[in-house]
């Protein structure tokens, strides 16, 4: 079978190109070139050159470089490309040259193919409207795909990670209310400490949570600021004077989101640090969740051999061997995303170590494992929030049982005992397999009235959480 | 439009399919539960429970526990399965739980279905044959999908990774021998040193690749260690006497890979040594192919304002502004997937890291990664050395110029003049911008004729080249 | 010979002490356990205990709960300590129990002995100032540990590293400014591209800087936030109310650093996520550091065979075998630096994954790495700053042959040509060997000087600097 | 006070030595340049030049190139070096020249003088014996650095890591064996699996260090290649025939370890990819350490609220605010050092990617990362097996209780009643709270004794352990 094809040409002769695809020349050539992997930009990067190239028609235009009907189907040809209409002409992994070039090029060919099509032309012609001439007028890759990494990562953190992380926070808030005045016994070094509140548990996983906000929102402000206009190298060349900053209003309009122009344009291709530290937030946050998830998991294991504190819900997945064994699946999936994360931090800080002079040429290998880092730790969050977080319950008579044979309570004593004698309760209690009430009476420090008094795990819970 | 579906049954009661699709219960609960990201297992990977499946179904008979009549069913069905018939029947992403539950269950599900298909029954009967009892005989996840996770890396090692290493060493060598007599100055600390040869250069590559191959080799007998017969956690439970043996035995025979039963299964699914292991190989690896492929990208660069010693094929990929502009695309590809493959060791070593007891449960996203280390790593040292190293050709006028030029061929002469002496003769040609003939005869050291026959840079050249 | 000893006491027993050292029984035992490498705290941790224990005595006073004149002995012992008087007394390495208590231990240990002493009492008595309960009064390990890591992190970060980066933001802009007018050739994908000039080259770095100082701005304000006052596991078991908000004060008093009590006591002792925070600003300043060392060994590699277009300063040091070889040894300590960071960030980060259920225990090898890399690199800053920047000079001559023989300077036509009639030129010009004017005046596109009016690049680059 | 001093001079110049030190001009420039963080060489690598220029130097004598008397001479310093006399005489940190430049002057220039010192001349004298053209003779730093880097690993290899992993293989086995007929209840996913006993358990991480010991035989054979010989930049220049090998053989003699001069000189100074392959050896190991430090750890956990199922020695260390608290303290040492190790890779591991042209210049901050790892793994793993695996005890009655507890061994019933129905036996007795038995009685599938009969744990774990 004989595909139809059309035959287009570029600065290096022509190229056969199947007929009803809209790609062009460089994108063909890149696609006989790069046989590697299976490894794409997620739509969100893809589609985001359509508000780029958007932005840039508008802002030729204000300019005066830019004739108001090539614009005009410019922009039309862009919003479909952002709408996704296009997303299958764009065939390219990301294992392309180190600055995206092909993927801008991309994108410059589907916006002039179908905007010629609009103009009534056939694909191929660059005519009305030029790939280069037109689409990527006052740009280069230089400029506009370090753009685009920003434009879509600042979508993604406003659109997926940061509700995806409230919604988490409030799961544990909620929770931490309702186990408010659950007493538990306390591990540290995984040993039996002292008592506190399943509550205050919960509290820690929430404050955690609203640090790892308050860090994406602090980590937001060097993202929205946009290299556009420094085109070639960061030099600006060919870009008229003000382009940079109607096109930034203009992609702050279509977004909501607060885009400013670089003043110096020149470090905006060099190197991404803004996303090396965007990377940066996201591995600390994924450290944060990795203890949250390996606490839950730890506490609900069991269910008759385990710590057994905490039940989590059903989900209707067992073993393939043991017939009913539920495991915690989603907490596991969480996990690995993080995994995954700290593992992309590395590839993104390598992948910006990695520059010279004027241009960063690992953008595409970047902005891939910041993506995927962003996509990836979203979903799972709020699956984890929604399906296993919310529907956790505390095991009271695991609970209560652990608090009665506690030994540490007792160091409640040390302020009136002092340090050595309560370590001699202690001593004996473990020694002679008995409570430290009965340790101390036999010791002779205090009465059993005095001790109830003195340590009651309730009370002493109920202190510390009055104590913030 | 309502999608026709039917129902089947689980342990934890009915779930509903689309009547075309041929996963089960288990799978269809998992694609509800896990809407996280889009990664999924290479085709290498699903396909890879093909041969397992078949080899269990084969060991089973031989064991005596699975009618002949069952098996060829399931055997049927996993042969598809390995062809790639039921690629589309694979649903699930990698995030999902740890141990590869469901996408064994997915397998069992599929092979169940087809195999009742073959016996005349509708999908979802399970009967005559059953994804757990029959299929998953003397299996469970625990055991299966680490085996499925080895076999399926043994497969991309042989037969993707070693013949592009192998590729590549081999291009490698063309270009040594090809450049043997091509004089160079060598560059220490970036800085112009003594005479050697661009053969020498290619040659020092070479020598890296031919480790690389190495390093793969003392990898894989490990890797052909499988836990299969472990069953539950690791105890056998189930499995008959012999069936490891059997299983590993059909599947060398099928495969041509000389896998062997783990003598203890437990090691096999509780840690992925072999597998951190493999992936530490493939990042030594990668630290050799980046200081290859920046050595030749820096030895290239220019035209006119780099070092310019080197001389790369055009690939027909340019510049969206810079008209004509010529790239080294493919070396930065090579660098972006080095990035890559050390970030996902990361991954992995974190994953291998984490596990606890009797299963570690992140093997879905440890083996992800490292299917995709090798994978993009062969894929791109493939075509870097086929696309960029043998068409590499040297810039003789550019190098002639410099090795004219350079300073310190002179440190031949430490052992006539003594290291103090010949200071002098490079610290005078420096400041006075002379060449260290000219300082070595005005210091009065030894007359040109003299110079000219202990320092003449092709013989020194020639000497090393001599000496190996 | 014999050392002489004490016998001191603890929990456990009596404990066999050289006479002349002040630390106490569990840090002997401790000791004699973990015989494991030569890793210690800088004296920048140990000393910060000075500080910590000095406030908390204070607080204990003005809560009530400790003796004017016990606290005034504590606050002497105290002030020696944090002054370096008893540095040879901290004998342990970081190897040591999770928590860092043994080292909280040496401090108490070390402060109950010398506070003793003032009051005329032989070491090891205990009395009147008992190392629990007098020093550690009101405090834990869990929360004293922590405090310090912060306080020292804090010390470093404002004393070390701030000023460091400042300075080499500064020598930057100097050297910005110094080569405002010094046209180059600017270079991506390492190939040459358009005019620019070199004070942009130092203005992008410097840029990177500023940057850099704002994350570590942003940094600081959590790690201000203390978890003093949480004592065991966060609960706040025997600290009086208010002791957190006087040791806060107290200490901000003394350094000068506005520190502040936690409001949630748990969080800062079971996770440390400011401190992965830190380090993750630091990992980002490595990469942007890397890009600015990278450069300026590239841009000044030769003297002859190089690019050569930056000349930096003599330092004395040279090859041991080709005499008079100078090298860029200052900027490769700034490389080799900024990977130790990376990897130091690493571990931290693994070391914060880790912790479980209410106490974090990998603190000592968690906060030995990060001040490892907060000394490391600001030590390398501050003499690339003044040792290397402040003395590069450039080398004209090179630079202006560069730019004379570059080809895409012709970019500037592509508004009036268009871009495929540009690359017309190039490719001329490129298998002409001829210059792209020369090459466009062949084609016919436009005569000389209407390309030399246009394509100058001292204009061009000028134009660029102009557009900021 | 001022201290005394004396004037040597090197090619730039008089320098200011203090009197009674031993190093040169050279060391002294380099201390005064680099004033940066407190990191020094292990003494098994400052030493190790002392076996390296010893055996130069009877290599020069064999080659004819260097007078017996100035030989015997220069031997003798070195076996003076080596054996720790003059340790206080490298005063410089890691910080310095990515060649190790300054350290292998300080090397030469320590040996030059003391050689003359024995001649009778003062220090400074350089004569009868030059650093460079008699101790450095046939050699750079070039070739001698990085001989010295693998003769430093490779003595902590062999005499350090290997015994200390043998210790604890042997640790493992041993309880392993005591432990062989203790039954407990598998864990997968955290979650209560089926029977196994406590000796498998042990056995599991036993063949874990087994493979760990492998592993590191693999690396040594790559590490006992040396490119000494090469010299300047891998050319061999200056160095006469025969010397490679002549310096091998003596070498190996007082080692006793084989190595052997490399075929190919440029690889050993240009890349270090054997270092990084021996540390993805430490890497992979830390991965096995962490899995059965968190194990065991957590089997221990309690005293009575933790899975409790081990005991583990006490070690008199407690908690500074909950007296007699006792903590894993040794495993968490291992754990931490294992985070150090993986943290250390990833230096190394970039150190190893940056290198250009014919060296690499991560030298110095390679392999004090590399020769961390192996000291603080061993020494942890030492302490780990001596001081914590040997005096590990089961809790049987803790045992006990859970095997009577757990609700899986009920899968033997599998091939019996076939997955589903065993399904519902675990379900009803999830949901009635009663034993499987009872449920499966209930359900009308088996009567007890049939019951008792196909499940026993005990027999169940012996089949499994039978069955290796």
């Amino acid at each position: 079978m004989i595909m139809p094809s059309r035959i287009e040409h570029d600065a290096f002769g022509p190229v056969e190109i199947p007929s009803d695809r809209y790609w062009g020349a460089q994108t063909q050539r890149a696609l006989g070139l790069f046989e590697i992997g299976e490894e794409r930009f997620p739509t969100v990067l893809t589609r985001a050159f359509g508000l780029q190239k958007r932005a840039a028609a508008q802002a030729n235009v204000q300019c005066g470089v830019l004739a108001q009907e090539i614009a005009s189907a410019i922009e039309k040809a862009a919003i479909e490309l952002h709408e996704g209409r296009w997303d299958d002409h764009f065939p390219l992994t990301i294992w392309q040259t180190g600055s995206g070039t092909q993927t801008n090029m991309n994108a410059n060919e589907v916006i002039a193919n179908r905007a010629n099509e609009l103009f009534g032309q056939p694909l191929g012609t660059k005519n009305p409207v030029h790939p280069n001439d037109h689409v990527n007028r006052s740009q280069s890759s230089n400029d506009s795909f370090p753009t685009v990494m920003h434009v879509a990562a600042a979508i993604e953190l406003r659109g997926r990670l940061r509700p995806a992380l409230e919604e988490l926070r409030s799961a544990l808030a909620e929770r931490s209310h309702a186990f408010a005045d659950v007493v538990k016994v306390a591990r540290t070094h995984l040993m039996d400490a002292v008592p506190m509140t399943m509550g205050q548990t919960f509290e820690t996983f929430e404050r955690q949570l609203s640090n790892a906000l308050a860090r994406i929102d602090d980590a937001l402000p060097r993202l929205l600021i946009l290299p556009q206009g420094g085109t070639a190298a960061g030099t600006g060349l060919n870009a008229p004077e003000g382009f940079d900053t109607f096109f930034c209003a203009a992609l702050a309009d279509v977004t909501g989101l607060s885009f400013v122009p670089s003043a110096h344009k020149f470090e905006g291709m060099a190197a991404h640090d803004a996303l090396v530290e965007l990377s940066g937030a996201l591995n600390t946050i994924a450290t944060s969740l990795l203890k949250i998830a390996n606490d839950i998991r730890l506490l609900a294991s069991g269910p008759r051999c385990g710590l057994g504190e905490l039940l989590i819900p059903d989900d209707g997945l067992t073993s393939s061997i043991m017939p009913g064994k539920r495991n915690p699946t989603i907490a596991e999936v969480l996990v690995q995303a993080c995994f995954q994360v700290i593992g992309n931090h590395q590839t993104v800080t390598l992948a910006n170590a990695s520059g010279n002079f004027e241009l960063n040429v690992a953008k595409p290998v970047l902005v891939y494992n910041l993506l995927q880092s962003l996509r990836v730790l979203a979903d799972s969050v709020s699956i984890f929030a929604r399906r296993l977080v919310r529907g956790i319950e505390v095991n009271r008579e695991q609970l209560a049982s652990n608090v009665d044979r506690s030994l540490l309570a007792v160091t409640a004593l040390n302020p009136i005992l002092g340090y050595d004698r309560v370590a001699q309760i202690t001593a004996r209690a473990f020694r002679d397999r008995v409570t430290p009430r009965e340790a101390a009476v036999a010791l002779g420090f205090l009465d059993g009235d005095e001790y109830d008094r003195l340590v009651d795990p309730a009370a002493l819970a109920a202190g510390s959480a009055s104590k913030r």
